[in-house]
C-alpha cells in the first residue's frame, strides 16, 4: 500500500478499483476544475488492509487523515473543531454502486464548542442545532450501533410538548434541548459518553464506513447483483455544504439526458433551503430543474455549462447530485446514470449520431437481457401502481417469460384452445404444465403455475413460443378440476381476469391496460451496428413456420433447433403416435408411422420454404416415448378405447416403460437403434419434404440431427438409415442435405475426434451435457441448487448460464477434438443457453459458428455476439 | 498378397494370424520332423480377399493350388483322382479356435472311378464305399447345402431294408448301393448332378470353407467369444489318412499332461480301427492312451517322443490328433490344450520348477478371472451330473456370483437371518433384493432372484460378500408372501431344499454335495509370483471386519471402499437413520445423529483394527435419503407407530423426496452441503474411532473420501466440516488422516487440477462415471444395451469393463489434470470396474496407484495387475 489517501484531484474518473465510484468521479471532477467541496479519498485498499487486520484501521492512517484534513482547513480557511468550524461528510464508496447498502455520516465535527461557534458564524441557532442533533442521532446509530428509534422517541415526545406536528417546526431551543436529551440518553441507557474530538468522530465515523461493507443487507446486495472481486469500499471524507442555509441555498438531482425515455434534453428536480434527505423523505416536492432558471439563473447557467461538460467528458448520460450553498454551487457526485431499456437504446444511437461515441461504443453500452423488455408486451405502469394500491396484487411467481397478459383464467389446455378459438383472450393456469398442454398455451396470452422454476417446462415453452409466463408461483393453489385457484384469501374462477407481469412475476386481479412493443428505428439501427461486427451466427430454435418467421423477422439466419416430437402432439397425430408405441411388431409400428409421416412432411414443407436458403437443422426424435403416453385414468380409457385394446394393457406398457432415471434411459438416438423405422420415417419425411419445396422452386437446406449420441458408431448406424432412405427417394445431388450430431452425452465430447469422422456439423445440447457434466437432474436439483448459489459453489444457475469452467472445458475439448479431425467442423449451440449473453460471449470465445434460441432471445444473442466480437479486439 | 499358398514346413507356428492356428502347427511340426499328412495351407489372405472379391476366389489361386497338390502328389506317390488315388481332407482353421463352428469336407477326391482305384489298391470294398457315401454326404451338406436328414433317410430305409441297427452292419455292397442312391436323390430331387472331376469338388470346398467364415453360428461364436480383428479363416488341405483300415489303424486324442488335475502325466485315448468321427459318435468307449503301450508300443514309444518334443517345444501343454495307418503314426494337429482353471495353476507352476517356463510366463498364463472358480466351493460335477440326469435341474439364471450354495429356502431376510442364527443352512429366494435385505443375504448360503442382472443390488452384494448367487432367473415366479417359488411345473416352499451353481447359473432341487476350496501351495507361489511383478496398489471394499479380514487373507493391502450406508442398516440403526431423515430442524436431526454415531465409530474400529497399519478409506453417505425409508404400507404404518407420527405424514415426506433422476438427484456430498451436521456426525465416529484404536496401540490410517464432488468448492466446503471436527476433538498430529474425494461426475474429472488442490487422494467411482459420462441409467439400461452389443456399438458392456474409449479418456484427462497440480497425487479406482482383469489392466497403463475391488476379486486383481506389469515391460 504505497498511498492510502487521495486528495480529491489526485486521482482519477479510471481509478475506481481502488477510490471506488465516489472516489474517483470526486477526483476527476476536481480535475476538470469543476467546484466540489474539498476532501479526500481513503483507499479500497486500506479497507481490505482493514479485514485483514482483524478490524483495525492500519497503522498510520490516522496520521494521513490528519495531514489530509490539515489540507482542507488551509484550502477553505476553517478549521476542524475550531472557530470556524470545519463539517465533514464521511460517506462510503466501492467500485461498484451500492445505493443504500453502506453507511454514511454527515455534520462531522460537531460539538458543544463548535455547535456554538457555528451559530456564531452563521448567525442561525436553528440551522446549528438542527445539525447537531441530526449528527449525534447520526453518528450514534451508524458508529456506535444505537438503534433509530430511541431517537425518534424523543423527538416525537418534544414535538408532543410543544403540540408541534412537524420537526420544522421545532425552535432552535427545543432542537438544542432534543440533541442534550440525546445526549442525556446515550449516557443514562448505554453508558455512553458521545465523543466530543472530533478526530476520534471521525477515526469511528472511517471504522463504520468500513464496517458496514460486511455488514448483512451489503453482504446480499452483492450476491444478489452478481458483485464479486471487489477489495472493499473507499471512505470519502469532504467538506460539509449545506443546501439548507436559507432561501438562496438548495439541493438537486439531474440527468444529462431523460432516463425514463432517453430525450437529449436536461432532466431532473430541485429543492430551495434543503438537504438531500428533505428531498428523500418527500414532505415537500421538488420542482423539476427547468425551474431553476427562473429562481437562480447563474447558477442554472453554471449547472448547464457543468452537465455538458460532464457528458462531454464521460461520454455517456451522468446522474449528477449538486447543492447551493448560498448562492455557490457544488457537485457533490456524478455518476453513470441509470436508465430503463428504451432510453438506453436511444441514448446510444442519439449519440453515435452526435458523434459523441462510435458504433461500437453504442453497442457496447446496451445490456442484451435489457432487449427482452423492447421485444414484448408490457403493462402501463401508471395504470398498474394505480391497481396495485387499489389491492389488485394477488401472488408473486418467478417473472419466466417475459411480457404482459390479460386475459380470463382457463384451467385446462382443451379450455384454453377452445375459448382463444371463439376469440376470447386467455390465460392457463395449471399447477405445472406438460407436453400434452402444449396446444393450449400456444394459444394463450400468458401462463402462470404454481410450481417449476426458470427452467420448468413452462417456463421454457412460454420462452420459446414469446408468452408471457409466471411461473412457480407459490403463493396460489390450484384445483383444476373444480375450475379455480386460491390466492391469499381470495378466489379466482374460470372466466375471470387477471394480469400477468412477466417481466416481474406479479399476478393481479382484473385487466390493466398494455402498452405495444415499440420496435422504433433506433433498434434496428443498433441490431444493424451489431451485425457487421458479430461473428456467430444467429439461428433459432423453432418448430412451426410461425415461429419460423417470427424468428426470421428478429434476424434469425436459419434454424438451429427443430424439435420434431413437438410436432407429435398436435391433433390427430399423437392417436398415430400412441399407436405406433403401442405397436407389437415392426410391420404394426410401419403402418402408424405411414400415418405420421405426412404430417411431418408437411411441418418440414412449412419450415424451409420460411427459411428459404437458410439451414434448418431437424432434430430426430428425442424424448422418451412414455411421454407420449397418457397419464390419467381417464385419458388411458379413452386411448384403450379408440384403440381397441384394454386399458389394463395400456396400464402395463406404461408400467414396464418406467424408468428410474429417464434422463439417462432409453431416448434420443437409442431409439433409432431400438426401432429403426422411426427415423427412417423421419428421414422420409425431411427429405419429400425438402424434393416438394424445391420443385416449387425454393431453396431448401436440411440439416439432420442426431439426438443423444455417446458413441460414434450409434451416429454411424443411424447415418446409414437416413442415408438408405435418400437413395431410396433419390434426392442425392439434388438436396444438399447434412447429417451431424447432437453433443450432450460427454463420452461424445470426450470423443469428438472419432465422432467427427461421422459429423457434418455438430451442436451442443448444454441442458442436457449440464444435467451429465454435472450431475445435475434438472427436474430434481431445485431441491438443492438454492443452497449450491448461496455458498457460491456454482456463481450462477449452470442451467441458465454456461458452467464455463466444467461443462464449457467440456466444450472445449470437444471442439479441439473435432477440429483436429475436421479442421472446418461447423458447431454451434442448441437449447436455453443459446440466448443467455454470457453463454453467448463464452460460445465465441471457444470458436463456435453459431449459437440457436428461441425467436424472442435471436436480438439478445445477436447483440451478445456482437460485443464478444467487440470484446475480442480489445 | 505375395503368397497364397504354404506348402506344409515353409511357414511356422509363429504364422497364426495367416495360416490359422491349425495350420501353423502343421507347417510347425513338419519342421519339427513330426509325422504329418503332407498338405498345404491356403492363407486368411486369400479368405479376405475372397469376401472384398464378391465371394469369388481370387485369380490365379486355383492354379497354384494345382502345383501344391502335384507336390502332394509327387511325395505319396499318389495321383489325385488317380489309379492309386490321393485323398484330401479340407479343413478351416483360424487364428483363433473356432470348434466346431466352420466347415470341413473328408475324403475328397473319391468319385465313381477313385473310389474303383481305392478298393484295388485297398483290396477292402466296404472301406472304400464307406469312404465314399460319407465323402457325398459331406460335400453335399457343407458344400451344396442339402439337409443331412434326407442322407440320413435313405441311410436308415436301407438300415431296415437289412433289418440290422448299426450302420457297420452294412456291407460294402449296401453302402455301395447308398452312395448311388444319394447321387440319384440328389438329381431327382435337387436336379444336381454330383462333381465328379477332383479339382471341381476341391474348389468347391475351397469356396465353401470360406464361406463358413460368415455363417451365422461362426459370427454368434465369434461375438460370444468377443473374437476380433481376424481376416477370416485359413483352409487347410492336406492328404488324408485312415484310421480304420483295419486293426493294426486307429486314432486318439492325447494331452502332454492332465487338462483336468494338471499332474505331469500323459493323457488321452483312442481307437482302433476307426475314424475320428467314431469317437466323437460315442458308439464306442476309447481306451485310455496307456493301454497304446500295450497294442502298438512302437507307436506308442514314437508318440511319447513327439508328445515331449512337443511340449519342449512349445513350453506348454499340448492337445494333439493323431492317426494310425497300417501301423504308421501320423500327427493331424497340435495345440495349446484347454484346461481347468485347477490343472491350470498346477502346470503353469510344476513348468517353472521344471525350469520349462518362467515366473513370468507362468503368470502370464493364469487366467485371472478363472481365479474366481478357485476361491469358492464348488459342487461335486460327478454327483450334480447324476441328480440332473435324475431331473433335478429347475431352472437357469444369470452366474451372478461364483461359488454353490446347498440350503433351505427362506423368502425373507428376517427368516433368512433366524434360520441361519439357529445353525440351518438357507437360501435366500427373491424377486429382486433391496438394501433392507442385506443382512439376510450375509446369513444365507446363497442369493436367487427371479429379476436383475449382473450388476443387479443382489449380484453386487453376493460378489462383495463371496456368496454364490444366482440372479435374474426369469424361469421361476416367486410369492414371496405365501412362501413358494414355481419353477417349470414345480412348486418349491419355504424350508425345502435347493442347490444353486453360481458358476452357471443352474438352480438344482434337493442337497448336492459340494467340495470346499482347494487354495494350495500352488495358489500362494503364483500369487506370490504376481505379486513380485505388479506395481499397482490392490485394496478391497469392505464395510464390516470380517469382510476386510478375508479380503487380507487374500491379499488386500488396506481398504480402498468402505460404503458408511452399509452400517445403517444394521439393526437398530436403521430407526435412528430413519428419526434423522424425518427430523424437521437441525436440532431433531442432530439428537438422530447423536444415536447413531456410537455404532458408526465402532464399525470404524472394527476396520481399523483388522487394517492396522494399512489405509481405510471411508466414503461418507452417498445414497439418496429416501433409500432408507420404508416403502411397503406396512413399514409405513411400522414406522409411523414407532415414531408416533401419522402414516400419512411419512407418505408425505416419501412423496416430496420423490425424484424424477435419482441418480442425478439428492445425494453424495449434496447431502452434506444440505445437512452438514451428517458429515460432521461421520467424521467424529471415523476420528474417534482412529484415537481409541491408537490407544489400544494399533496404528489406524483413516482416509476420508467425499462423495460425488463435481465442484471443488463442494469438496472444499465438506472439508472444512471434516476439519473442524478434527479440530475440536484434538487428533490433529496425532492421527495421520487424509481427505480425498470420488471422481464420479465428469465435472469433477475434467476440473481434476482445481479437484486436487483440496484433495489428498482420489477414487474413481467408474461405476457413476460411466452412467454419467455415458449417459445410461444402469437400472434402466438393460432395455437397450442388449443392441448396443449386439450391434458391437460398445465391444463391452461398460458396466463390466470400462469404457477405454470414452469413460476411460475422461479417466486419463482427470489424471494429467491432478497431477499438474500434484505430481505424486495418489489416484485410485473402486466399484465393480476394480475387479475385472481387463480394466485392472487399463487401470495400471493409464498410471493409477491402487485398484479396489470385492475382497474374492483381490486375488484376481492383484494377478492382472501383474500381468499388466509384465505386458508393459514387454
Amino acid at each position: 500500500m504505497e498511498k492510502m489517501i487521495y486528495y480529491f484531484g489526485e486521482g482519477n474518473k479510471d481509478m475506481k478499483g481502488l477510490l471506488g465510484g465516489k472516489g474517483a468521479n470526486l477526483n476527476e471532477m476536481k480535475n476538470l476544475e469543476i467546484p466540489v467541496p474539498p476532501g479526500f479519498t481513503i483507499t479500497t485498499e486500506v479497507c481490505d488492509a482493514y479485514y485483514k487486520n482483524d478490524k483495525k484501521l492500519p497503522e498510520g492512517l490516522m496520521s494521513e487523515v490528519k495531514k489530509n484534513v490539515e489540507k482542507v482547513e488551509k484550502e477553505l480557511g476553517k478549521e476542524f473543531g475550531g472557530d470556524d468550524p470545519l463539517l465533514f461528510s464521511v460517506r462510503s464508496g466501492a467500485a461498484v454502486s451500492m445505493p443504500g447498502m453502506m453507511d454514511t455520516v454527515l455534520n462531522l465535527g460537531l460539538n458543544e464548542k463548535t455547535v456554538k461557534a457555528l451559530i456564531e458564524k452563521t448567525k442561525n441557532p436553528r440551522f446549528a442545532y438542527d445539525s447537531y442533533r441530526r449528527f449525534i442521532q447520526m453518528f450514534s446509530n451508524v458508529v456506535l450501533g444505537i438503534d433509530m428509534s430511541e431517537f425518534e422517541l424523543i423527538l416525537d415526545r418534544k414535538k408532543e410538548t410543544k403540540g408541534v406536528e412537524l420537526d420544522t417546526e421545532l425552535d432552535a431551543d427545543d432542537l438544542k434541548e432534543v440533541a442534550e436529551e440525546y445526549k442525556k440518553m446515550l449516557k443514562e441507557k448505554h453508558n455512553i459518553n458521545f465523543p466530543e474530538d472530533p478526530y476520534e468522530q471521525l477515526e469511528k465515523a472511517i471504522e463504520a464506513v468500513f464496517g458496514s461493507w460486511n455488514n448483512d443487507r451489503a453482504i446480499t446486495y452483492r450476491r444478489i447483483h452478481d458483485i464479486k472481486g471487489l477489495l472493499g469500499t473507499a471512505v470519502n471524507v469532504q467538506a460539509m455544504v449545506f443546501g439548507n442555509m436559507g432561501e438562496n441555498s438548495g439541493t438537486g438531482v439531474a440527468f444529462t439526458r431523460n432516463p425514463s425515455t432517453g430525450e437529449n434534453k436536461f432532466y431532473g428536480e430541485f429543492l430551495m433551503n434543503a438537504q438531500g434527505e428533505d428531498v428523500v423523505a418527500g414532505i415537500r416536492t421538488p420542482q423539476p430543474i427547468s425551474e431553476l432558471e427562473k429562481t437562480m439563473p447563474k447558477v442554472y447557467k453554471q449547472l448547464v455549462e457543468i452537465y455538458k461538460k460532464l457528458e462531454n467528458h464521460y461520454k455517456d448520460m451522468q446522474d449528477m447530485e449538486f447543492t447551493i450553498q448560498e448562492g455557490k454551487l457544488y457537485l457533490l457526485q456524478t455518476r453513470t446514470g441509470k436508465r430503463t431499456a428504451h432510453a438506453a437504446l436511444k441514448i446510444a444511437v442519439d449519440m453515435v449520431e452526435e458523434g459523441l461515441i462510435d458504433k461500437k461504443t453504442a453497442v457496447m453500452r446496451i445490456d442484451p437481457n435489457s432487449l427482452d423488455q423492447l421485444l414484448h408486451k408490457r403493462l402501463d405502469e401508471v395504470a398498474k401502481e394505480k391497481m396495485k394500491e387499489e389491492g389488485a396484487l394477488l401472488a408473486k411467481g418467478l417473472p419466466a417469460s417475459p411480457g404482459a397478459a390479460v386475459g380470463k383464467v382457463v384451467f385446462n389446455a382443451e379450455t384454453a384452445k377452445e375459448w382463444a378459438d371463439g376469440g376470447e383472450k386467455v390465460i392457463l393456469v395449471r399447477t405445472e404444465t406438460s407436453p400434452e398442454d402444449i396446444e393450449g398455451m400456444n394459444a394463450a396470452e400468458g401462463i402462470l403455475t404454481a410450481r417449476g422454476g426458470m427452467t420448468s417446462h413452462a417456463a421454457v415453452v412460454a420462452r420459446g413460443m414469446g408468452i408471457c409466463c409466471v411461473a412457480g408461483c407459490s403463493d396460489i393453489t390450484v384445483n383444476e378440476e373444480e375450475g379455480y385457484f386460491r390466492a391469499k384469501d381470495l378466489t379466482v374462477k374460470e372466466g375471470e381476469y387477471i394480469t400477468l407481469d412477466g417481466n416481474t412475476g406479479e399476478v393481479m386481479k382484473g385487466e390493466i391496460p398494455t402498452v405495444d412493443p415499440d420496435i422504433s428505428g433506433d433498434f434496428g439501427k443498433l441490431m444493424g451496428w451489431a451485425d457487421s461486427f458479430r461473428k456467430l451466427q444467429v439461428k433459432t430454435n423453432a418448430d412451426t413456420p410461425q415461429d419460423a418467421q417470427r424468428a426470421k423477422d428478429f434476424g434469425a439466419e436459419g434454424i438451429g433447433l427443430c424439435r420434431t416430437e413437438h410436432m407429435f402432439f398436435e391433433g390427430e397425430r399423437i392417436k398415430a403416435v400412441r399407436e405406433m408405441i403401442l405397436s407389437k411388431t415392426p410391420e404394426e409400428r410401419k403402418k402408424a408411422l405411414d400415418k405420421i409421416e405426412p404430417y411431418q412432411q408437411e411441418d418440414f414443407e412449412g419450415l424451409f420454404k420460411v427459411m428459404d436458403g437458410l439451414p434448418v437443422i431437424i432434430r430426430l426424435l428425442d424424448p422418451p416415448l412414455h411421454e407420449f403416453l397418457p397419464k390419467e385414468e381417464e385419458d388411458i380409457e379413452a386411448l384403450a378405447k379408440e384403440m381397441n385394446i384394454s386399458a389394463q394393457e395400456i396400464k402395463d406398457i406404461v408400467a414396464e416403460m418406467h424408468e428410474f432415471n429417464p434422463m439417462l434411459g432409453f431416448r434420443g438416438c437409442r431409439l433409432g437403434v431400438q426401432y429403426p423405422e422411426i427415423n427412417a420415417m423421419q428421414a422420409r419425411a425431411i427429405l419429400k419434404a425438402a424434393m416438394k419445396v424445391k420443385e416449387e422452386g425454393a431453396n431448401p437446406v436440411p440439416w439432420i440431427e442426431v439426438p443423444l449420441v455417446g458413441h460414434v458408431k450409434e451416429l454411424k448406424l443411424i447415418k446409414e438409415i437416413v442415408e438408405r432412405e435418400a437413395e431410396m427417394l433419390g434426392v442425392k445431388g439434388k438436396i444438399d442435405y447434412k447429417i451431424g450430431t447432437m453433443i450432450e452425452v460427454p463420452r461424445a465430447a470426450i470423443t469428438a475426434d472419432e465422432m467427427a469422422e461421422e459429423a457434418d456439423f455438430m451442436s451442443f445440447g448444454t441442458n442436457d451435457l449440464t444435467q451429465m457434466g454435472c450431475g445435475f437432474s434438472r427436474d430434481d436439483a431445485g431441491k438443492f441448487l438454492g443452497k449450491y448459489v448461496e455458498y457460491n459453489i456454482y456463481e450462477k444457475d449452470p442451467f441458465q448460464s454456461i458452467d464455463q469452467n466444467g461443462v464449457g472445458k467440456l466444450m472445449q475439448i470437444c471442439i479441439e477434438g473435432a477440429r483436429k479431425t475436421k479442421p472446418d467442423m461447423h458447431i454451434g449451440i442448441c437449447g436455453e443457453h443459446g440466448g443467455e449473453p454470457e453463454s453467448v460471449k463464452f460460445c465465441h470465445k471457444i470458436g463456435l459458428n453459431e449459437v440457436s434460441c428461441s425467436p424472442f432471445r435471436v436480438p439478445i444473442a445477436r447483440l451478445a455476439a456482437a460485443q464478444a466480437a467487440i470484446e475480442d479486439e480489445e
